[in-house]
């Protein structure tokens, strides 16, 4: 059994730990943070699904913090790190940095740090499907963002069946999450001014070859990113070959709209009526009626649920990391334990 | 066992029908609707909490709609109707009306309907809280809507504590549910223009003694409608009382915003994770700092989840209307089967 | 003619500064700000309506600020104070009451302060319908808000016709305005936690005698406030008569749902398509049907534009301090230039 | 002075109608729709830029609705069509086709349709920019739509100086207008699942040659669409290049993120202030700062004022109908008139 903490249990961190408390080869040893949000006291809750587990603080300050809000603090995270495996660390970009330094490597612990940390933090950018056996064996690895991993799932399933010579995903980012009510633009829909934007980098960290080109807007919606996308192919197909490629890859659904699935709430509303946690739905979700061959020229649409797409590939990160299983075995493993198709 | 079929499986219908499923004193017999709409063919499917539920068309061309499209239908509602004892009606307004007078009287079934019908429909308006007793052996039931049986809740807890001379209670409502795209405002407040709105009324067929005040507006948000409550008491009383009062009460919700949670997108986020069915609260949500007690004016806001607030309602109304249990009893028994605090 | 300072170039600056330049006994000396915005830069354009309006730093950061962003700048407002009767002051809280203490009162200048300042920042809080005549003679008064605004011309139509026992009045708040992409919330609803909110003791500040209490929230719309009011009248009215008292009043527009303005959405609408700056609708905006009488209950609901409300009471405003004209004079006289009812 | 009546005074139509009253060759002989809404009594009231211009009934029945509605008219139509040059239509599809063979041809009546109708309904679908020329003495002219009406000004721009080999252009379409309470999606994005969407064909029917694919999304904002575009040339450019084509091309304007201009709410804002009537834009708004060149990749993301942008090209059409001016001399008259760039 891994011995896993999660530190930072924000949106990502509490959606890994519950992850992990699911897994027959996981352990979670803990969880850590540095403030009693409301997030916090519901997860740990006597109606929450953490209920029990043992919270550290991320440090000294953190420690307190909990305490002083009448939480049961067992101590801070640096004390516990000897009897740690791996830590999933969820902090903000900048203090994931300052905890590897600082507190993971002096203590021998891999890491595994989410899509907005710096590149340079770990040597490999991780997306189960795409490159599950480049994580084997290492100490650090980053799994990349929500986007970059719909990308990565989507683009390796045509790339490995047909040959992708040229990408264009063009995306339109939801303004905050659920909770975020802090966040705008309300009735704004904001260009991202970068261009290319970093999507297209970040997909090839994770795929090298692929010659792919981004750009980005932010609009006001809470539940979902929306990604359009052009290919061209190395080869003709048709639209069938296109979709037994999304049906057979792994964690990603096809969406059919003709059956009343045709925009992002309904979609939600589908996790709802699925009972899913949270309403998540951590696959990939391309909308069948786009999926469009047109010569070498491929077109869909598909549609990332930013909060929730990443849980299965942290977990798939770790036993690469450990090298518990083969690609295949742990994305059947993480699938089955989380409910994913 | 009482044998319940709930007609029309929509927001409502979909939601009743599990909460059937869960009580240890009653049988879903069937479900039955007209349309193969995306929920339904969501709640039946492999994955779904309906899975292998037996599904009736509502009527001849409703089994043919569902057949046609490939759907597997046990035939349609009025054959088996001698098997059941109740329907549950969550059918559209004017619908309800045509199903009573051809279906369910003639085949002398009981029916409980739903707060978007007429009030002519049944001689009971029912909130579990204000009225349990009324509707003891009645043959059919109106529950009240969302909006009322959240005004309900609240104002018996404070009218049966303090005595409520005078209320006026402002209604802010979503609009439209997380599936509804079709629905706006965009962008927009829109006042409702028959003043005072039809929700005084409502709450008064439920507490005909209250002297209550409504009016209403509709803004672009999809999760809970919020109510802002300002009451004349028959005598002062301390915040603590009135707190206390509502944390008492069965279904409300006490929100505490200083711990996370102050807008309905928090709130929302919290169902979340509980891993509530569907993120539902089917209890209303008193905010506790905005109960607050001036003299004898006692104000508060409260937000009422739209979609699930009256589904505990639809259960008691069966046991009242089959004597199955007291108030509180059946109450308790609801709130246990579905988890509600 | 006075000549005036607008200090303080954002949303109700650039119009008061424009609103003052369209009098025939004001002269607009100069505007201030302290850093380049994009609003700043397109009211000094080539195509502005303040093009060539002198512009000074509100200090001495602000003059360099300005500078080096390549405006012109013709100094610091300091310099120029002897040249200047009164400063409209619409700078953000905090900072108006140093500008009073460091710039003002030395120079012995008169100053606006606007609806955010604290209240002791000028013996009179203002508005023209309600208390014109206490700001004559005075050195520093200040404007209330927006929704105090709305809130006392109404109340003050039916208060000085009917007389007033006890009002309540709930407040629907915009987000933010249209250029606030960075504001929230996304389909959220949030309590104002609060209890009874600042804008009962906002109003009494003005109408001293009323008994007024107030509720609000917060939704994501970007063009008006929406008030909900339920008053006891000392007599009993018909809706006629609350309908002529509305009529009327100066800057209160009566708007016809019936003729297809029933949202904020569509008066916005109507405001373009009457070509008034800036789709502005100074007027507090009162839905003709809502306007409901009820025995000695009085119902209506209104609409208040955010942005511009203000505009002409500060122009009031400046002609009581200097005792230019009567209450209605000033009044009729503002309305003409600004092309307001 | 070629006289010019608007049959459907809608969004477009009295956009158009205010537009030709203020050209110097043109007579607005009258108006005509059907039904009484707010906007035609707001723009005929005493305070409305149309005030004292005819009205007639595009029908019968249309008559009777507006006389009944208490509205002046002056008849129907079909009455006056023998003294009319030229109808601009703005009915909505399916009506207009109705009006060309009913009315139009009988009355060998030139007529200017919308970007709705059917593309059989004329034998020219017009862009000023791209291909004034092809309307010359046609009878028959459709100006195409809001979209493909900024991608032919922006494409043209691009295809005119450097070649375009192949172009992308992904769509995020508003919901509704500002007044369109009734629509959504609220919280949600809806993908158009016709994949390719017509856009690209729509282009083509300007630019013939042009090799454009395209995909849309619609989004809950009021006020303007944005499209993400990227370009193979025919050559390897600098940014400066390209953002000089944009700079010269007509009616399309650069607008500055880093002055503050980086929201499609900022740059309404910037309209407000520029006291444009409506608010309106009636340019293609390309940001400066995502006009971006990597090789022969160009890049760049554009926004729409869907309600503004083909009212200059229905007047340009007119003048190229009558041969009245070439090209460049209608854009600038036109342009001047409008207070257009």
């Amino acid at each position: 059994m891994v011995k896993v903490a999660v530190n930072g249990v924000g949106t990502i961190g509490k959606r890994v730990a519950e992850a992990v408390k699911k897994q027959p080869d996981m352990e979670l040893f803990c969880i850590a943070d540095v403030q009693p949000t409301g997030q916090l006291r519901t997860i740990l809750s006597e109606e929450g699904n953490l209920h029990r587990t043992p919270l550290y603080g991320s440090n000294e300050d953190g420690a307190e913090n909990l305490s002083e809000a009448g939480m049961h603090v067992d101590g801070k995270l640096e004390d516990v790190m000897d009897e740690i495996d791996v830590v999933v660390d969820a902090t903000p970009p900048g203090i994931d940095e300052a905890n590897k330094e600082h507190l993971y490597e002096p203590n021998d612990a891999k890491a595994i740090f989410q899509g907005g940390a710096d590149p340079s933090i770990a040597p490999v950018a991780f997306n189960a499907n795409a490159n599950y056996g480049e994580a084997e064996g290492k100490d650090f690895v980053k799994v990349v963002s929500c986007n970059t991993t719909s990308l990565s799932r989507t683009m390796n399933a045509v790339d490995s069946n047909f040959g992708v010579d040229q990408a264009t995903a063009n995306l339109v980012r939801r303004g905050g999450d659920i909770p975020q009510d802090g966040r705008g633009p309300i009735n704004s829909t904001i260009p991202v001014t970068d261009v290319p934007s970093h999507h297209g980098p970040d997909v090839q960290a994770v795929m090298p070859e692929l010659d792919i080109k981004t750009l980005a807007v932010k609009v006001p919606v809470t539940y979902g990113h929306v990604h359009m996308v052009t290919v061209d192919l190395e080869e003709e197909i048709s639209e069938n070959e296109a979709l037994k490629a999304f049906e057979e890859a792994p964690r990603v659904r096809v969406i059919e709209s003709e059956n009343g699935f045709d925009s992002t709430g309904k979609v939600h509303e589908q996790m709802r009526d699925l009972e899913r946690p949270r309403s998540d739905m951590p696959e990939a979700g391309v909308w069948k009626e786009t999926v469009t061959a047109d010569g070498d020229t491929l077109y869909w649409i598909h549609m990332v649920h930013q909060e929730s797409i990443v849980v299965p590939e942290n977990i798939d990160a770790i036993r690469s990391m450990f090298e518990m299983e083969e690609k295949e075995d742990s994305i059947e493993k993480t699938n089955e334990a989380l409910g994913i198709e």
